[in-house]
């Protein structure tokens, strides 16, 4: 193997174009394939961005180089400095003839799934080798959407004016009533793992206002599906002052924003994974859980004022209304305890999903900001406000009425990048019979 | 109570100045003082920004308003339309005469720490109080600071073409040597706590060459020190094709771009904390380890060769090194087994620290990529290859030559706010006696 030395980048496969003709650039990547034609050896390499070809003719290199990338096996790693040659017929009209080459890692195994093909091994065998999985095209563009994705997120806080925070993931009590929790051995205590970061944003509004966070959050998930991981990356935000409408303006703002930045930054990527996004009007359609029952009722499946929507009632709506839209103002026992009952019918509450299709991106509403109805509720839903007194006594100091959502990141990647399990969109995706790698 | 209904803010506190004379306005904040002065009542109120006076005079707002306000306490939250006027001795040079008043939350009690005040009541005490103690100018200073600091690391590594990626914070294996972890009930099995992603970003340059991330790392440190916490939060860069010398410019690089933005973005906070920044002249000052031992020597502090250096040796430090530098080339075996021993002498390692001072803030190294240099470290440091199985067996497939750092945002925002405890900079610690709020 050859040492890296003093080569540094130059240029990536996407910048090597024709008004780079006789450009003097050094390059890496790993090996795509290898394939001999007419005496001339192509090798193509990629890197993050896309492909490259270095061609490799007798007359043109010494033959130390034609030697040493003899039965070169694909994934492994290259290091070429050459000149550029504008040339028709390479990816992004350029080839690069090579002076000189190292090899900078050999690979030894092929794994078990080709870079190009358009056939899917099994995804258990690609997480297994996740690290080399990632480097096929489509799993490329999948997360670098992901990181423009977030990049788009954060400005549009930013420029909000939201700021960010990061709340302690290791929590004292299982808070979130009904969510199954992780426990962890904390020192000599039992502590949890954060299943949102719910209670402390909503104490961040007294001093900070409008915040938001972007991190994990962990839930015991008992079933394995495709739309639930144990460990999910979730979005949040919460601001003071405001109540469940202004959150979904913002939130269709915010999706507005993400959906426009994409396609300006991830065009390429976007064409590769087939998928045509379309910047949603304002306002986002709504419709209230009643509404939706109605349109669930004349399908033919009947849901039971005050239940969850079951998957076969999802499914409905992901062929009846393949969009954004909210379903607003749940039954108020199908909601949290933090959330606020509508002042002229407590039955329903100012809370609000957000949708497309058949998935839930994320859910929200107002808060609750009296400590005397809070304790109700908790009562009602079966918690004991003992075990929430850290939070509850905070009203005693002035809790500002407040509101916000709470989105999962990976949900929203489902619906931006058209995939169907949420572990195509995760790095290295945690369930049930998955801890590794 | 009255509700909040269709008000919403029109100005922060700061935006309220003579140019806005006349201006019809909607403010919200927490009450901070009442007082009476010659007939006139003076409401200051506090905003996330700073404060306004609120001005209260019998001839000319109505009677019910001077009820309203009469004897309210402090951390009430209070809405006021109003009308700005200019003067100059109000706060901004403008004070607010109200027309409308709502009390949206009222204060049952005063917490046990004023929000002027220049004593500091006890940490613990505050630390139980959290919400209510972020609204104390100082606190807000603090975290503004830690939002734009956040916001600044992630320009630098947009522009720079890394991709942002989260990995997963619970793990198999407890994999970094010597670090104490938390276990953790992964339904029926043993995990445990990610006490920094540091393999699974060196597998993410497979892919993706270039790779941040930003998210909670946690360790169950023994003991409870100013400087340690048991989560906080880790900036991780991870990067192909360079070394450590890289990986030291562009760190010198992330924090020039950071101060430069907090001196323009964060002027009146650090004036409130009393800080002044200083732009760091590039290339930043190194010594080597062996350096740093001759430096504590003539102090007459003897640190023996292979040693890491104890609290002694940093407060030494301290005093001669007030300033961002590196510490390079430590004893290999002082380093986790991932960083790569230096060719010319094994003994030593391609590793550095980033300190200020006392205070360790990040450090990094050229990695490994030798899969059997890899195995023998590991054996070395008494760790078993088979449970780093699923790292190593990623060598067979190609793994560049990398190298990056880790920074604890923590650390780093104790350098820049001058604050002494690590749990001023975060908002919710964690450590071994506390595990709330």
């Amino acid at each position: 193997m050859d040492e890296l030395n003093g080569w540094r980048r130059t240029h990536y496969s996407i910048d090597l174009t024709p008004n780079c003709d006789g450009a003097e650039v050094i390059v890496f990547g790993w090996v795509a394939s290898i394939r001999e034609q007419g005496g001339i050896t192509f090798l193509i390499l990629q890197d993050r961005e896309g492909i490259l070809q270095i061609t490799i003719r007798k007359d043109e290199v010494s033959p130390s180089i034609i030697k040493k990338v003899k039965g070169l096996r694909e994934h492994s790693i290259v290091a070429v400095k050459g000149r550029v040659r504008s040339i028709e017929k390479a990816p992004h009209g350029a080839e690069v003839i090579p002076k000189e080459i190292k090899i900078l890692a050999l690979a030894q195994k092929n794994p078990p799934f080709k870079l190009f093909s358009k056939t899917q091994p099994s995804l258990d065998k690609r997480l297994d080798l996740r690290a080399v999985d990632l480097r096929r095209p489509v799993n490329r563009a999948i997360f670098k959407i992901r990181h423009h994705t977030l990049a788009a997120i954060r400005e549009f806080f930013l420029k909000e004016g939201y700021w960010e925070v990061n709340t302690s993931k290791i929590i004292a009590t299982a808070t979130e009533g009904g969510a199954a929790l992780f426990p962890i051995l904390y020192y000599d205590k039992e502590g949890f793992l954060a299943q949102s970061p719910q209670l402390y944003k909503e104490q961040l509004t007294m001093a900070f206002e409008k915040v938001f966070e972007i991190g994990p959050v962990f839930r015991a998930e008992p079933s394995r599906t495709l739309r639930h991981l144990a460990e999910i990356t979730s979005v949040d935000m919460e601001e003071a002052y405001v109540n469940y409408e202004d959150v979904m303006m913002t939130l269709s703002k915010l999706t507005q924003y993400v959906i426009q930045a994409l396609q300006t930054r991830c065009e390429n990527e976007l064409k590769l994974l087939n998928v045509k996004l379309e910047t949603p009007k304002l306002p986002l359609k709504r419709y209230t859980y009643s509404e939706i029952l109605e349109i669930l009722n004349k399908e033919g499946e009947y849901v039971k004022w005050g239940e969850d929507l079951p998957t076969p009632a999802l499914k409905i709506l992901g062929e009846k209304l393949p969009e954004f839209y909210f379903i607003t103002n749940w039954p108020t026992s199908s909601k949290p305890f933090y959330i606020k009952p509508c002042d002229d019918n407590p039955e329903i509450c100012e809370a609000f999903d957000f949708m497309y299709g058949s998935i839930e991106i994320a859910s929200g509403g107002t808060r609750v900001n009296s400590k005397r109805l809070l304790i109700k509720k908790l009562k009602e839903q079966g918690l004991k406000p003992q075990l929430f007194e850290y939070h509850l006594k905070l009203f005693d100091y002035g809790m500002p009425p407040h509101a916000g959502f709470g989105l999962g990141l990976e949900r929203l990647m489902m619906v931006l990048t058209k995939r169907e399990n949420i572990r195509e969109v995760t790095i290295f995706p945690r369930d049930r019979l998955r801890l590794t790698p």
